[in-house]
């Protein structure tokens, strides 16, 4: 009851229809560099339909989205001194065939947008042995403040920082 | 950069809008009994941030399902006996406040969808002490051949006993 | 490679024999009220060989032992409000038949020592059905400043009322 | 009440000696080699206290010997093929210090025994930064026929192969 490998057209294409229209179609912008960040399949994160379990790509994707920060700024516990902390607002998956246990899997993430409070990220998840895309996700993050967890801007640094693996 | 609280309007609302456009207008179609489960949030599932971490909503409604199948069906471990299997083939949530160690929380679930051979459910995860909505999510299954993994029809029987819990 | 079910004698005996030697026998002491809880194993608990992880029976202990907190004390988030916290020292397991999903077990848990600033608590994990033997748990409990993370003694008011669950 | 820091002496002798005690003393043994696998934190894996929630410390040493059967044998998949499959049958570890968020920590493994049906392994898990030991782990592993689950002899491929790793 879990493990999905049968995406369909429905909510698919609502989920995806606003990222692809706020593309910027300005014609000398370079692509963006994907950040791309590789990892085995675990025991721990299969299940008894011998595959990952659904829920699971959410963590590797937040674990992708460590790593890209890692890259682009620097260590997310380092992120507090910037004075704010993310939190995901929204988190969508769509799944196309199935990890299995010993696998090894790209996460590859965009930067798809960058508001002024928050910043949604693609991510496909391939695998290594024949480059099969598994699953495509989107996560919303907003910005807030860390203690009061109220939303707040993105500090331009971090913007900046960040700009390097982002369309727009 | 994990457990959100601050859902927008920008992709909810694109994931929404098949589903309410899809919602029958019989005049004296009664309303779908929703199916509701409660749980008490355990240590495990909580990060950092002093929160559920994100995807474990995804777990929680998934064991949600496994219930709801219990109620409407029986043990999810005798699909096999009815000659189905079932995939998860979408995922998405809206983060909308944060469930915390301890709490209760509600899983109420409605079947939005039954077609051929997918089912889509849509939960909604409530506080149980002041009955705040903490996220919502979609979930799309895919009926499949135990073995084989190919997609097939929903039984008719599953259809049926399904029913109680839908609204088309 | 992960869900034992061949418990030996050869670790086991040096596991238990403190604990066994430890007991008071006095001749009309009551034998303590074990706490039991009881929980279904989810999905999300499960591994590719049919049972659930064996890690995850630590995470059961663990819910257990909040749910033992909370009958004998209260919310374990009130902790704080009692100036100490809990963290865990040692933990062992041995395991001797497997929980399966869907399955109810029953986790019966009793303190075998309350000492200053520690707790060493053993937990039998039995299936409902037929009453079976699944795993033997241990975990030693040591009592902290909540901010410092230094040992201290455990509060009279927490000795006092988690006898109720200890044989001494 | 969970990610311990404190190790005591009580339970750790008793788990500790029959291992201390079977080594061989032949004066030329060589030390074997140790496995080594490195891992960093993820943010998935650490709980409220700010630390990896104690069970997941038996999901890296699951992994690591993972690893370890990688590098000895082959890919922990094909085992079916050498008719053999394997469950734990006793767990422990006993904590020393916390891994946080983010670290980098190393596995070290090493197989204390390899008995006819039986094998177990100790770990110890150090923080990379520094070289503090954070805990130390022991699994009992033992073979079993991968449909049956009876417990059967371990193959003298398997011994040969493991034997790099094993002090004795």
């Amino acid at each position: 009851m879990r493990s999905g490998r049968y995406a369909g057209t429905r909510m698919e294409a609502a989920i995806s229809c606003n990222f692809s229209c706020s593309r910027p179609q300005y014609a000398l912008r370079l692509m963006p560099e994907p950040f791309r960040h590789r990892l085995r399949v675990r025991w721990s994160e299969c299940d008894l339909q011998g595959v990952v379990f659904y829920p699971n790509y959410f963590a590797y994707v937040d674990h992708a989205i460590t790593e890209l920060w890692r890259e682009a700024i620097g260590p997310y516990a380092e992120m507090r001194d910037l004075g704010i902390d993310m939190v995901v607002a929204e988190a969508g998956m769509t799944y196309r065939a199935s990890a299995r246990f010993d696998d090894e899997i790209d996460l590859i993430a965009t930067i798809k947008r960058l508001g002024t409070t928050s910043m949604t990220t693609e991510l496909r998840i391939e695998r290594v042995a024949d480059g099969a895309l598994l699953a495509e996700g989107r996560l919303r993050h907003v910005f807030v403040d860390p203690d009061s967890f109220e939303k707040q801007a993105m500090p331009e640094r971090v913007r900046s920082d960040l700009g390097r693996f982002a369309v727009a």
